[in-house]
Protein backbone atom coordinates (compact mmCIF):
# COMPACT_ATOMS: atom_id res chain seq x y z
CA UNK A 1 0.00 0.00 0.00
CA UNK A 2 1.17 3.67 -1.08
CA UNK A 3 0.25 6.38 1.43
CA UNK A 4 -0.32 9.77 0.10
CA UNK A 5 -0.68 12.93 2.33
CA UNK A 6 -1.84 15.88 0.36
CA UNK A 7 -1.69 19.41 1.76
CA UNK A 8 -3.80 22.06 -0.43
CA UNK A 9 -1.41 24.66 0.30
CA UNK A 10 -3.60 27.59 -1.83
CA UNK A 11 -6.06 27.63 -4.68
CA UNK A 12 -5.02 24.86 -7.14
CA UNK A 13 -2.18 24.38 -5.31
CA UNK A 14 -1.15 21.16 -3.60
CA UNK A 15 2.22 19.51 -2.23
CA UNK A 16 1.65 15.43 -1.70
CA UNK A 17 4.42 13.57 -0.11
CA UNK A 18 4.62 9.73 0.33
CA UNK A 19 3.90 8.31 3.74
CA UNK A 20 6.35 5.33 5.39
CA UNK A 21 3.82 5.80 8.29
CA UNK A 22 1.51 7.87 10.26
CA UNK A 23 3.28 7.63 13.58
CA UNK A 24 0.30 9.58 15.33
CA UNK A 25 -2.77 11.51 15.00
CA UNK A 26 -5.18 12.97 17.58
CA UNK A 27 -7.39 15.61 17.78
CA UNK A 28 -6.54 17.98 20.29
CA UNK A 29 -8.86 20.80 22.19
CA UNK A 30 -7.23 23.45 19.72
CA UNK A 31 -6.42 21.27 16.21
CA UNK A 32 -6.02 17.94 14.96
CA UNK A 33 -2.54 16.75 15.03
CA UNK A 34 -0.03 14.38 13.36
CA UNK A 35 3.00 12.83 12.85
CA UNK A 36 4.22 11.40 9.09
CA UNK A 37 7.33 9.64 8.05
CA UNK A 38 7.63 10.71 4.77
CA UNK A 39 10.34 9.83 2.33
CA UNK A 40 11.50 13.00 0.81
CA UNK A 41 11.42 14.73 4.14
CA UNK A 42 11.39 12.24 7.01
CA UNK A 43 9.20 13.12 10.00
CA UNK A 44 6.90 15.70 9.89
CA UNK A 45 4.29 17.63 12.29
CA UNK A 46 0.96 18.53 10.84
CA UNK A 47 -1.29 20.67 12.37
CA UNK A 48 -5.50 20.99 10.78
CA UNK A 49 -4.05 19.26 7.56
CA UNK A 50 -0.70 22.22 7.02
CA UNK A 51 2.52 21.25 7.45
CA UNK A 52 4.30 22.67 10.09
CA UNK A 53 7.83 21.34 10.33
CA UNK A 54 9.96 18.31 8.79
CA UNK A 55 12.97 16.38 9.82
CA UNK A 56 15.33 17.49 6.73
CA UNK A 57 13.83 20.86 6.25
CA UNK A 58 13.46 22.70 9.66
CA UNK A 59 16.69 24.27 10.67
CA UNK A 60 16.23 26.96 7.71
CA UNK A 61 13.29 28.22 9.49
CA UNK A 62 14.34 27.73 13.05
CA UNK A 63 18.03 29.08 12.71
CA UNK A 64 16.32 32.25 11.07
CA UNK A 65 13.26 33.18 13.16
CA UNK A 66 15.87 32.71 16.67
CA UNK A 67 19.36 33.90 15.52
CA UNK A 68 18.48 37.24 13.53
CA UNK A 69 16.83 38.49 16.63
CA UNK A 70 19.34 37.54 18.75
CA UNK A 71 22.39 38.29 17.21
CA UNK A 72 20.79 41.93 16.57
CA UNK A 73 20.40 42.50 20.00
CA UNK A 74 23.43 43.38 22.54
CA UNK A 75 22.95 41.24 25.09
CA UNK A 76 19.43 38.69 24.93
CA UNK A 77 19.33 37.03 28.71
CA UNK A 78 15.63 36.89 28.68
CA UNK A 79 13.68 35.40 25.50
CA UNK A 80 10.29 34.42 24.99
CA UNK A 81 8.31 32.52 22.15
CA UNK A 82 5.10 31.83 21.26
CA UNK A 83 3.77 29.22 19.65
CA UNK A 84 6.63 27.03 18.62
CA UNK A 85 5.69 23.99 21.13
CA UNK A 86 8.12 21.84 18.41
CA UNK A 87 11.49 23.30 20.08
CA UNK A 88 13.32 24.13 16.92
CA UNK A 89 13.27 27.86 17.72
CA UNK A 90 14.17 26.91 22.17
CA UNK A 91 17.01 24.31 20.38
CA UNK A 92 18.63 27.33 18.42
CA UNK A 93 18.05 30.08 20.81
CA UNK A 94 20.07 27.71 23.56
CA UNK A 95 23.15 28.25 21.17
CA UNK A 96 23.41 31.77 22.47
CA UNK A 97 25.55 31.75 25.54
CA UNK A 98 23.76 35.01 26.85
CA UNK A 99 20.14 33.49 27.16
CA UNK A 100 19.61 32.77 30.46
CA UNK A 101 15.86 31.91 30.27
CA UNK A 102 13.22 31.12 27.55
CA UNK A 103 9.71 31.04 28.28
CA UNK A 104 8.05 29.07 25.63
CA UNK A 105 4.22 29.94 25.96
CA UNK A 106 2.80 27.49 23.79
CA UNK A 107 -1.29 27.24 23.61
CA UNK A 108 -1.55 23.54 22.88
CA UNK A 109 0.25 21.10 25.13
CA UNK A 110 0.02 18.34 22.93
CA UNK A 111 2.46 20.05 20.38
CA UNK A 112 5.10 19.81 23.01
CA UNK A 113 4.25 16.29 23.61
CA UNK A 114 4.00 15.16 20.13
CA UNK A 115 7.40 16.84 19.37
CA UNK A 116 9.08 15.09 22.31
CA UNK A 117 8.05 11.92 21.94
CA UNK A 118 8.18 11.83 17.62
CA UNK A 119 10.58 15.09 16.93
CA UNK A 120 13.67 14.84 19.92
CA UNK A 121 15.82 16.38 17.55
CA UNK A 122 13.82 19.89 18.02
CA UNK A 123 12.40 18.89 20.99
CA UNK A 124 15.38 18.08 22.88
CA UNK A 125 15.94 21.37 24.29
CA UNK A 126 13.19 22.03 26.13
CA UNK A 127 14.66 19.50 28.98
CA UNK A 128 17.45 22.19 29.19
CA UNK A 129 17.53 24.22 33.13
CA UNK A 130 17.12 27.39 31.42
CA UNK A 131 13.60 26.44 29.55
CA UNK A 132 10.45 27.50 31.11
CA UNK A 133 7.33 25.38 29.46
CA UNK A 134 3.93 27.22 29.78
CA UNK A 135 0.98 25.50 28.40
CA UNK A 136 -0.99 28.95 28.15
CA UNK A 137 -2.51 31.45 25.98
CA UNK A 138 0.78 33.53 24.47
CA UNK A 139 -1.42 37.03 24.01
CA UNK A 140 -2.81 36.81 27.43
CA UNK A 141 0.84 36.30 28.79
CA UNK A 142 2.23 38.89 26.57
CA UNK A 143 -0.47 41.08 28.56
CA UNK A 144 0.52 40.01 32.28
CA UNK A 145 4.60 40.49 31.72
CA UNK A 146 5.45 44.17 30.92
CA UNK A 147 8.94 44.61 30.47
CA UNK A 148 10.18 41.27 30.96
CA UNK A 149 11.73 40.30 27.49
CA UNK A 150 14.59 40.68 25.65
CA UNK A 151 13.90 39.40 22.83
CA UNK A 152 10.04 38.17 21.68
CA UNK A 153 9.64 35.44 18.70
CA UNK A 154 6.10 34.56 17.72
CA UNK A 155 6.63 31.34 15.77
CA UNK A 156 3.01 31.13 15.19
CA UNK A 157 0.76 28.59 12.75
CA UNK A 158 -0.81 30.54 10.40
CA UNK A 159 -3.11 33.38 10.49
CA UNK A 160 -6.57 31.09 11.13
CA UNK A 161 -7.85 29.24 14.40
CA UNK A 162 -6.24 29.93 17.74
CA UNK A 163 -3.57 32.00 15.66
CA UNK A 164 -5.62 34.44 14.26
CA UNK A 165 -5.22 36.48 17.39
CA UNK A 166 -0.88 36.83 16.80
CA UNK A 167 -1.39 39.02 13.86
CA UNK A 168 -2.98 42.17 15.37
CA UNK A 169 -1.93 45.57 15.84
CA UNK A 170 -3.02 45.12 19.23
CA UNK A 171 -1.18 42.56 19.76
CA UNK A 172 2.55 43.45 18.53
CA UNK A 173 1.32 46.59 20.81
CA UNK A 174 1.28 44.61 23.92
CA UNK A 175 4.43 42.81 22.86
CA UNK A 176 6.07 46.37 22.86
CA UNK A 177 4.81 46.74 26.27
CA UNK A 178 6.65 43.16 27.17
CA UNK A 179 9.71 44.33 25.72
CA UNK A 180 12.93 45.75 27.97
CA UNK A 181 14.56 48.98 26.66
CA UNK A 182 16.50 47.66 23.52
CA UNK A 183 13.60 44.82 23.04
CA UNK A 184 13.42 42.90 19.60
CA UNK A 185 10.21 41.26 18.26
CA UNK A 186 10.58 38.85 15.24
CA UNK A 187 7.08 37.30 13.65
CA UNK A 188 6.94 34.69 11.33
CA UNK A 189 4.37 36.42 8.39
CA UNK A 190 4.06 33.95 5.65
CA UNK A 191 4.81 34.29 2.05
CA UNK A 192 5.10 37.11 0.03
CA UNK A 193 3.87 35.15 -3.31
CA UNK A 194 0.42 34.29 -1.63
CA UNK A 195 -0.35 36.28 1.27
CA UNK A 196 0.87 39.47 -0.08
CA UNK A 197 -1.94 41.82 2.22
CA UNK A 198 -1.41 39.95 5.30
CA UNK A 199 2.52 40.64 4.77
CA UNK A 200 1.54 44.45 3.98
CA UNK A 201 -1.09 44.71 7.19
CA UNK A 202 1.38 42.88 9.78
CA UNK A 203 4.63 44.95 8.70
CA UNK A 204 2.32 48.12 8.63
CA UNK A 205 1.40 47.76 11.92
CA UNK A 206 5.00 46.95 13.55
CA UNK A 207 6.80 49.59 11.67
CA UNK A 208 4.06 52.17 13.41
CA UNK A 209 4.47 50.60 16.56
CA UNK A 210 8.46 50.12 16.97
CA UNK A 211 10.98 52.91 16.50
CA UNK A 212 12.32 50.29 14.07
CA UNK A 213 11.41 47.74 11.83
CA UNK A 214 12.25 45.76 9.02
CA UNK A 215 11.66 42.32 6.27
CA UNK A 216 13.70 39.62 5.77
CA UNK A 217 13.10 36.09 4.11
CA UNK A 218 14.47 32.70 3.84
CA UNK A 219 13.53 29.41 2.21
CA UNK A 220 11.71 26.99 3.68
CA UNK A 221 10.48 23.86 0.83
CA UNK A 222 7.63 22.41 2.68
CA UNK A 223 5.60 26.12 3.13
CA UNK A 224 4.03 27.05 -0.14
CA UNK A 225 5.85 28.68 -2.16
CA UNK A 226 8.93 28.06 -0.01
CA UNK A 227 9.68 32.29 0.30
CA UNK A 228 8.90 32.65 3.65
CA UNK A 229 9.30 36.46 5.56
CA UNK A 230 9.78 37.54 9.01
CA UNK A 231 8.77 41.20 10.57
CA UNK A 232 10.96 42.46 13.12
CA UNK A 233 10.15 45.02 15.12
CA UNK A 234 12.88 46.73 17.52
CA UNK A 235 13.31 49.58 19.94
CA UNK A 236 16.93 50.21 19.50
CA UNK A 237 18.98 48.62 17.31
CA UNK A 238 18.90 47.72 13.49
CA UNK A 239 17.71 44.26 13.06
CA UNK A 240 19.40 43.76 9.92
CA UNK A 241 22.91 44.24 11.65
CA UNK A 242 23.70 41.14 13.65
CA UNK A 243 26.19 42.10 16.58
CA UNK A 244 30.02 41.82 15.89
CA UNK A 245 31.67 38.05 16.96
CA UNK A 246 27.88 37.00 17.65
CA UNK A 247 27.93 34.01 15.51
CA UNK A 248 31.10 32.97 16.46
CA UNK A 249 30.46 32.89 19.84
CA UNK A 250 27.38 29.98 19.10
CA UNK A 251 27.52 27.03 21.02
CA UNK A 252 26.79 24.53 18.41
CA UNK A 253 26.50 24.74 14.62
CA UNK A 254 24.23 25.93 12.28
CA UNK A 255 23.36 24.73 8.78
CA UNK A 256 21.50 28.10 7.06
CA UNK A 257 22.72 31.54 9.44
CA UNK A 258 26.15 33.22 9.04
CA UNK A 259 26.38 36.68 9.79
CA UNK A 260 26.39 37.41 5.81
CA UNK A 261 23.17 35.15 5.31
CA UNK A 262 21.42 37.34 8.59
CA UNK A 263 22.27 40.80 6.27
CA UNK A 264 21.48 39.16 2.93
CA UNK A 265 18.10 38.23 3.99
CA UNK A 266 16.66 41.60 4.44
CA UNK A 267 18.06 42.40 0.38
CA UNK A 268 14.30 42.44 -0.34
CA UNK A 269 13.49 41.82 -4.06
CA UNK A 270 11.11 45.19 -5.80
CA UNK A 271 8.17 42.47 -5.29
CA UNK A 272 8.46 42.28 -1.71
CA UNK A 273 9.83 45.44 -1.00
CA UNK A 274 6.38 46.49 -2.10
CA UNK A 275 4.83 45.79 0.57
CA UNK A 276 6.59 47.42 2.90
CA UNK A 277 5.42 50.66 1.35
CA UNK A 278 1.40 50.59 2.33
CA UNK A 279 -1.69 48.42 1.92
CA UNK A 280 -2.21 46.25 -1.27
CA UNK B 1 -14.15 18.08 -14.47
CA UNK B 2 -11.24 19.06 -12.19
CA UNK B 3 -8.03 18.26 -14.31
CA UNK B 4 -4.94 18.13 -12.17
CA UNK B 5 -1.05 18.15 -12.85
CA UNK B 6 0.95 16.32 -10.66
CA UNK B 7 4.50 16.70 -11.41
CA UNK B 8 7.01 13.80 -9.38
CA UNK B 9 9.85 16.11 -8.37
CA UNK B 10 11.81 13.82 -6.51
CA UNK B 11 11.58 10.69 -4.49
CA UNK B 12 8.32 10.74 -2.87
CA UNK B 13 7.22 14.45 -3.35
CA UNK B 14 4.61 15.81 -6.31
CA UNK B 15 3.63 19.33 -7.10
CA UNK B 16 0.17 18.93 -7.92
CA UNK B 17 -1.62 21.32 -9.81
CA UNK B 18 -5.25 22.57 -10.68
CA UNK B 19 -5.28 22.81 -14.42
CA UNK B 20 -7.62 25.01 -15.91
CA UNK B 21 -6.96 24.18 -19.65
CA UNK B 22 -4.83 22.21 -21.45
CA UNK B 23 -3.32 24.97 -24.38
CA UNK B 24 -1.18 22.58 -26.03
CA UNK B 25 0.09 18.98 -26.10
CA UNK B 26 2.70 17.79 -28.45
CA UNK B 27 5.65 15.36 -28.90
CA UNK B 28 8.83 17.22 -30.25
CA UNK B 29 11.62 15.28 -31.84
CA UNK B 30 13.18 15.79 -28.57
CA UNK B 31 10.82 15.65 -25.77
CA UNK B 32 7.24 15.63 -24.50
CA UNK B 33 6.24 19.60 -24.56
CA UNK B 34 2.91 20.92 -23.13
CA UNK B 35 1.19 24.62 -21.98
CA UNK B 36 -1.15 24.06 -19.31
CA UNK B 37 -3.05 26.91 -17.65
CA UNK B 38 -2.97 26.95 -14.25
CA UNK B 39 -5.11 28.01 -10.97
CA UNK B 40 -2.29 28.53 -9.15
CA UNK B 41 1.02 30.02 -11.76
CA UNK B 42 -1.27 30.72 -14.67
CA UNK B 43 0.36 29.69 -17.97
CA UNK B 44 3.20 26.78 -17.42
CA UNK B 45 5.57 25.32 -19.99
CA UNK B 46 6.17 21.58 -19.19
CA UNK B 47 8.73 19.38 -20.55
CA UNK B 48 8.73 15.42 -19.85
CA UNK B 49 6.35 15.85 -17.27
CA UNK B 50 8.51 18.78 -15.24
CA UNK B 51 7.55 22.49 -15.19
CA UNK B 52 10.33 24.78 -17.29
CA UNK B 53 8.51 27.68 -16.03
CA UNK B 54 5.13 29.78 -15.19
CA UNK B 55 4.04 33.36 -15.83
CA UNK B 56 3.46 33.77 -11.90
CA UNK B 57 7.18 33.02 -10.84
CA UNK B 58 9.59 33.06 -14.03
CA UNK B 59 10.39 36.68 -13.33
CA UNK B 60 12.75 35.43 -10.33
CA UNK B 61 14.41 32.78 -12.40
CA UNK B 62 15.15 34.78 -15.52
CA UNK B 63 16.08 37.65 -13.60
CA UNK B 64 18.89 36.23 -11.74
CA UNK B 65 20.16 34.33 -14.59
CA UNK B 66 20.72 36.92 -16.44
CA UNK B 67 21.49 39.80 -14.53
CA UNK B 68 24.03 38.77 -12.57
CA UNK B 69 26.57 38.00 -15.13
CA UNK B 70 25.46 41.30 -17.25
CA UNK B 71 25.60 43.27 -14.24
CA UNK B 72 29.25 41.62 -13.33
CA UNK B 73 30.41 42.04 -16.40
CA UNK B 74 31.98 45.50 -17.35
CA UNK B 75 30.70 45.99 -20.64
CA UNK B 76 28.78 42.98 -21.91
CA UNK B 77 27.54 43.64 -25.72
CA UNK B 78 27.83 39.87 -27.09
CA UNK B 79 25.75 37.25 -25.45
CA UNK B 80 25.06 33.61 -25.60
CA UNK B 81 21.81 31.78 -23.93
CA UNK B 82 21.81 28.00 -24.44
CA UNK B 83 18.57 26.56 -24.08
CA UNK B 84 15.78 29.11 -22.94
CA UNK B 85 13.67 28.61 -25.74
CA UNK B 86 11.04 30.09 -23.53
CA UNK B 87 12.45 33.70 -24.44
CA UNK B 88 12.64 34.80 -20.45
CA UNK B 89 16.50 35.32 -20.38
CA UNK B 90 16.53 37.15 -23.89
CA UNK B 91 13.48 39.57 -22.60
CA UNK B 92 15.89 40.02 -19.56
CA UNK B 93 19.47 40.44 -21.27
CA UNK B 94 17.54 43.05 -23.54
CA UNK B 95 17.19 46.01 -20.35
CA UNK B 96 21.26 46.06 -20.97
CA UNK B 97 22.00 48.90 -22.97
CA UNK B 98 25.55 47.66 -23.91
CA UNK B 99 23.74 44.34 -25.22
CA UNK B 100 24.20 44.47 -28.96
CA UNK B 101 23.25 40.65 -30.25
CA UNK B 102 21.90 37.59 -28.55
CA UNK B 103 22.12 34.51 -29.60
CA UNK B 104 20.17 31.95 -28.62
CA UNK B 105 20.63 28.47 -29.20
CA UNK B 106 17.86 26.33 -28.28
CA UNK B 107 18.15 22.48 -29.62
CA UNK B 108 14.12 22.37 -29.85
CA UNK B 109 12.45 24.55 -31.97
CA UNK B 110 9.20 23.60 -30.94
CA UNK B 111 9.62 25.24 -27.40
CA UNK B 112 10.56 28.67 -28.98
CA UNK B 113 7.28 28.49 -30.81
CA UNK B 114 5.01 27.25 -28.48
CA UNK B 115 6.84 30.10 -26.14
CA UNK B 116 5.69 32.47 -29.25
CA UNK B 117 2.06 31.63 -29.25
CA UNK B 118 1.22 30.51 -25.20
CA UNK B 119 3.77 32.68 -23.73
CA UNK B 120 4.06 35.95 -25.65
CA UNK B 121 4.99 37.74 -22.19
CA UNK B 122 8.19 35.85 -22.42
CA UNK B 123 9.08 35.20 -25.84
CA UNK B 124 8.51 39.12 -27.02
CA UNK B 125 12.20 39.60 -27.02
CA UNK B 126 12.90 36.91 -29.42
CA UNK B 127 11.85 39.31 -32.09
CA UNK B 128 14.25 42.02 -30.86
CA UNK B 129 16.46 42.80 -34.33
CA UNK B 130 19.48 42.43 -31.53
CA UNK B 131 17.88 38.81 -31.36
CA UNK B 132 19.42 35.93 -33.53
CA UNK B 133 17.47 32.25 -32.72
CA UNK B 134 19.11 29.18 -34.04
CA UNK B 135 17.57 25.95 -33.80
CA UNK B 136 21.01 23.97 -33.35
CA UNK B 137 23.03 22.09 -30.78
CA UNK B 138 24.33 24.24 -28.02
CA UNK B 139 27.55 22.20 -27.32
CA UNK B 140 28.04 22.33 -30.98
CA UNK B 141 27.66 25.73 -31.30
CA UNK B 142 30.24 26.71 -28.76
CA UNK B 143 32.51 24.60 -29.60
CA UNK B 144 32.58 26.42 -33.20
CA UNK B 145 32.47 30.12 -31.82
CA UNK B 146 35.70 30.70 -30.22
CA UNK B 147 36.26 34.02 -28.35
CA UNK B 148 33.03 35.43 -29.38
CA UNK B 149 30.92 36.30 -26.39
CA UNK B 150 31.15 38.52 -23.60
CA UNK B 151 28.87 36.40 -21.68
CA UNK B 152 27.56 32.79 -21.69
CA UNK B 153 24.18 31.37 -20.02
CA UNK B 154 23.34 27.84 -19.94
CA UNK B 155 19.49 27.46 -19.47
CA UNK B 156 19.29 24.16 -19.41
CA UNK B 157 16.31 22.07 -18.36
CA UNK B 158 17.32 19.18 -15.90
CA UNK B 159 20.59 17.21 -16.18
CA UNK B 160 18.83 14.37 -18.46
CA UNK B 161 18.22 13.71 -22.10
CA UNK B 162 19.34 16.34 -24.02
CA UNK B 163 20.76 18.57 -21.54
CA UNK B 164 22.92 16.14 -20.01
CA UNK B 165 26.21 17.38 -22.11
CA UNK B 166 25.73 20.30 -20.58
CA UNK B 167 26.71 19.77 -17.26
CA UNK B 168 30.19 17.95 -18.37
CA UNK B 169 33.55 19.71 -17.44
CA UNK B 170 34.23 19.32 -21.18
CA UNK B 171 31.18 21.87 -22.17
CA UNK B 172 32.70 24.32 -19.31
CA UNK B 173 35.62 23.96 -21.14
CA UNK B 174 34.53 24.75 -24.59
CA UNK B 175 32.49 27.67 -22.95
CA UNK B 176 35.74 29.01 -21.84
CA UNK B 177 37.23 29.25 -24.95
CA UNK B 178 34.02 30.89 -26.45
CA UNK B 179 34.18 33.88 -23.92
CA UNK B 180 36.44 36.88 -24.81
CA UNK B 181 39.00 38.08 -22.35
CA UNK B 182 36.76 39.39 -19.40
CA UNK B 183 34.27 36.63 -20.48
CA UNK B 184 31.23 35.17 -17.87
CA UNK B 185 29.38 31.78 -17.83
CA UNK B 186 26.35 31.40 -15.63
CA UNK B 187 24.26 28.14 -15.77
CA UNK B 188 21.49 26.78 -13.62
CA UNK B 189 22.62 23.93 -11.39
CA UNK B 190 19.32 22.95 -9.59
CA UNK B 191 18.66 22.63 -6.14
CA UNK B 192 21.01 21.83 -2.55
CA UNK B 193 18.53 19.84 -0.90
CA UNK B 194 18.29 17.71 -3.88
CA UNK B 195 20.67 17.66 -6.03
CA UNK B 196 23.94 18.09 -4.04
CA UNK B 197 26.88 15.82 -5.93
CA UNK B 198 25.23 17.72 -8.90
CA UNK B 199 26.00 20.52 -7.53
CA UNK B 200 29.36 19.75 -6.06
CA UNK B 201 30.44 18.65 -9.57
CA UNK B 202 29.53 21.31 -11.37
CA UNK B 203 30.85 24.16 -9.46
CA UNK B 204 34.07 21.76 -9.05
CA UNK B 205 34.16 21.62 -12.74
CA UNK B 206 33.60 25.47 -12.94
CA UNK B 207 36.00 26.44 -10.48
CA UNK B 208 39.62 24.42 -11.63
CA UNK B 209 38.39 25.97 -15.35
CA UNK B 210 37.77 29.76 -14.48
CA UNK B 211 40.44 32.03 -12.50
CA UNK B 212 37.01 32.94 -10.51
CA UNK B 213 34.17 31.15 -10.18
CA UNK B 214 31.02 31.52 -7.69
CA UNK B 215 27.55 29.57 -6.60
CA UNK B 216 24.53 32.08 -6.06
CA UNK B 217 20.88 31.27 -5.02
CA UNK B 218 17.73 32.69 -5.42
CA UNK B 219 13.69 31.20 -4.92
CA UNK B 220 11.81 29.43 -7.42
CA UNK B 221 8.34 28.47 -6.05
CA UNK B 222 7.68 25.92 -9.22
CA UNK B 223 11.37 23.90 -8.73
CA UNK B 224 12.07 21.39 -6.28
CA UNK B 225 12.39 22.57 -2.51
CA UNK B 226 11.94 26.18 -3.72
CA UNK B 227 15.93 26.78 -3.61
CA UNK B 228 17.79 27.11 -6.42
CA UNK B 229 21.46 27.64 -7.68
CA UNK B 230 23.51 29.24 -10.20
CA UNK B 231 27.23 28.35 -10.86
CA UNK B 232 29.34 31.46 -12.27
CA UNK B 233 32.60 31.17 -13.71
CA UNK B 234 34.29 34.35 -14.66
CA UNK B 235 37.70 34.58 -16.77
CA UNK B 236 38.40 38.32 -14.60
CA UNK B 237 36.13 40.06 -12.71
CA UNK B 238 34.09 38.98 -9.65
CA UNK B 239 30.60 37.74 -10.40
CA UNK B 240 29.21 38.85 -6.90
CA UNK B 241 30.08 42.13 -7.64
CA UNK B 242 27.64 43.83 -9.81
CA UNK B 243 29.32 47.08 -11.47
CA UNK B 244 28.44 50.46 -9.92
CA UNK B 245 25.67 52.13 -11.54
CA UNK B 246 24.13 49.10 -13.81
CA UNK B 247 21.37 48.20 -12.44
CA UNK B 248 20.27 51.70 -12.94
CA UNK B 249 20.69 51.55 -16.48
CA UNK B 250 18.70 48.92 -16.69
CA UNK B 251 15.67 49.77 -19.61
CA UNK B 252 12.95 48.22 -17.67
CA UNK B 253 12.06 47.70 -14.08
CA UNK B 254 12.39 44.56 -12.43
CA UNK B 255 10.57 42.53 -9.54
CA UNK B 256 13.39 40.03 -8.26
CA UNK B 257 16.89 41.76 -8.82
CA UNK B 258 18.34 44.53 -7.56
CA UNK B 259 22.21 44.99 -6.93
CA UNK B 260 21.55 44.42 -2.86
CA UNK B 261 20.15 41.57 -4.15
CA UNK B 262 22.56 40.57 -6.61
CA UNK B 263 25.13 40.45 -4.06
CA UNK B 264 23.03 38.69 -1.10
CA UNK B 265 21.81 35.95 -3.61
CA UNK B 266 25.91 35.25 -2.88
CA UNK B 267 25.13 35.09 0.75
CA UNK B 268 25.83 30.82 1.22
CA UNK B 269 23.91 29.15 4.07
CA UNK B 270 26.57 26.74 5.05
CA UNK B 271 24.82 23.86 4.53
CA UNK B 272 25.36 25.37 0.73
CA UNK B 273 28.90 26.57 0.98
CA UNK B 274 30.06 22.94 2.17
CA UNK B 275 29.29 21.64 -1.32
CA UNK B 276 32.07 24.05 -2.72
CA UNK B 277 34.62 22.39 -0.33
CA UNK B 278 34.66 19.07 -2.11
CA UNK B 279 32.66 16.30 -3.47
CA UNK B 280 30.02 15.03 -1.71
Amino acid sequence: MRLRFAEPQVEGLELSCEVRAVLHSETTPYQQLAVLDTVTYGRMLVLNGAIQTTIVDEFTYHELIAHVPLCAHPDPQRLLIIGGGDGGAVREALKHPSVQRVDLVEIDGRVVEASRRFLPELAAGLDDPRVNVLVADGIAHVQGHQGAYDVIIVDSTDPVGPAIGLFSPEFYAAVRRALTAEGILVAQTESPFFNRSLIARAYGAVSSIFPRSGLYWGVIPTYPSGMWTFTAGSLAHDPSRPQAGRAASLKGKTKYYTEAVHQAAFALPPFVQELLEGPC
